[in-house]
């Protein structure tokens, strides 16, 4: 049995997770990132020991901690955590839980752990090469090349988010201009919506949907608007298909990929995206490797996080 | 004892290399490739023959045959190649080999193989994760990862010429817009600066440099002139590094690497090269993992292709 941790930014949801990937019993904690790295560590020891209260009396044993973390392990520094969102800089989450818990302590970044539990028991099962990308408020991912989680030389591989894919009218939060979350993510979604309403002369539905406050702009109004034909609203999910077809392709001819899987919030609209994807494909003339490539949503829910992160543990052994 | 076979458009190059990669023994054929597979594979066992007879007489053995081709290995078409240079169709050339020579055949595309060599006795040698690109004609390469050759599921990995990085004024060949190549290759340095001659009103050396023929234009008087200051060639290197140094990122961010070599016929600029990579990286806010990869120039010649056959047999071992 393996205890899977999930820090997140406003929560720390924690499992007792089978060998198979399968939740036995699970909780969460409030993260509240503001109190700083020691409390919310002492959280997570906390955590870690009322989940292992929880497990069955028939002798079976915790073999290890695996922790999913929204940020990355730097492999040249002892393994020392950077997580933006939650302000931490080189934290040794590592060593605090080793030393306070006595079991080995696996630790990835979130997009790559989820990507390891929908290769154990999700979409990805039984591949040897395929990927995971993450749409949400940014774009991220991860890679099984081998049939293992690749984690690159400073455990900071799988940054598709950054891949420059083209031109776009805003440069990224990382200084780059054209990265590929810049055109796929929730947030470019929005971005790109409200610059074509700017000059906008056609009729759009969109504003009344949000009586009026762009403010209150996300994604699903974009999707559910372009299903209804609203014109702004399809120009949208244009461009992001357009995009999010190349950053796939552009991924399938560097690593020759059995599967794709597209997770995060944006891979809710399922079928709708995946019709539009083969649409896109079909109608261009891609270079080879994509057609190669089974293109999928990710079939695990909230509970990737959690398996994934015990997952890991089962990845380094 | 390994025999190497690099199989180009114009010739067989074969050669007796040690497990350390030293060749010991080189001879070369001409293709022809407008005999067809038949005739090709014949004169490729002759030479085979050829290479055995000269193994020293210290009872040493051959243990395999490594081909590096200008092409693809389709791995789930049992191993059957496709050279587009070549007319190759799915020819069975392991099969072949292997029945006349009783030896074990590996087959690899050409990139991949010189990637192999560098990672076995040059520039890429010790490191885990790395990556050969080659900028020639084309745009090839070849990934190192876990301290392998990377193939991919089908055989078809390292495409990275076809990497998408952009929208371009030409389409690639493979039918797709701003394929890396199109921006990075000889032919696409090339290209671009007949372009910018047609509805050029500057002085430009270029012309006269040709003798008026443009014709004649090829890399290596645009790198020539530009080192001299002449407008137009500095535009068109520095587009080249704009571009060549985004794919460097882009991979960089989707593998985390060491060490990116850069190798082909536009390496040969060397040190002028690398230093308008620095420069380029220096003045741009790029993504962090860049920071992170050393950038060399490929330190073997054309002997990497016949080195970098022979230590398939290693890297299959």
């Amino acid at each position: 049995m393996y205890i899977g941790i999930d820090l997140g930014g406003t929560k720390i949801a924690a499992g007792l997770v089978t060998k198979d990937g399968e939740i036995k019993f699970q909780s969460t904690l409030p993260t509240n990132p503001e109190r700083g790295s020691e409390e919310v560590i002492s959280d997570i020891i906390r955590i870690i020991n009322l989940t292992a209260l929880n497990m069955p009396a028939n002798g079976e044993e915790i073999i290890g901690i695996g922790i999913g973390i929204p940020g990355h392990v730097i492999r040249n520094t002892n393994n020392l955590v950077y997580c933006v969102n939650l302000g931490w800089d080189m934290v040794d989450l590592k060593g605090r839980i080793e030393r306070e818990c006595r079991l080995p302590v696996y630790i990835e970044n979130d997009a790559k752990a989820a990507a390891l539990a929908e290769y154990s028991i999700g979409s990805l099962k039984g591949t040897q090469n395929s990927l995971l990308i993450t749409l949400g408020t940014g774009v991220g991912g991860g890679v099984i090349l081998n049939g293992k989680l690749y984690a690159g030389t400073n455990g900071k591989a799988s940054e598709i988010g950054h891949m420059i894919v083209g031109e776009n009218f805003y440069n990224c939060n990382c200084g780059q201009n054209g990265c590929y979350e810049t055109f796929t993510s929730a947030t470019a979604l929005v971005k790109y919506t409200k610059k074509l309403l700017e000059d906008n002369k056609e009729e759009t539905m969109i504003l009344s949907r949000l009586k009026g406050n762009l403010d209150n702009l996300e994604a699903k109004v974009i999707f559910n608007c372009a299903r209804e034909g609203d014109i702004i609203a399809l120009k949208v999910i244009e461009r992001f298909i357009h995009y999010l077809v190349i950053g796939i392709s552009n991924l399938s001819n560097i690593l020759d990929l059995e599967i794709i899987a597209l997770g995060g919030g944006l891979s809710k609209s399922g079928r709708y995206l995946l019709e539009l994807i083969e649409e896109n494909i079909a109608s261009n003339d891609f270079f080879g490797n994509i057609n190669n490539a089974k293109i999928v949503t990710a079939t695990l829910g909230n509970e990737a996080g959690i398996v994934g992160a015990a997952m890991l543990c089962r990845n380094n052994e």
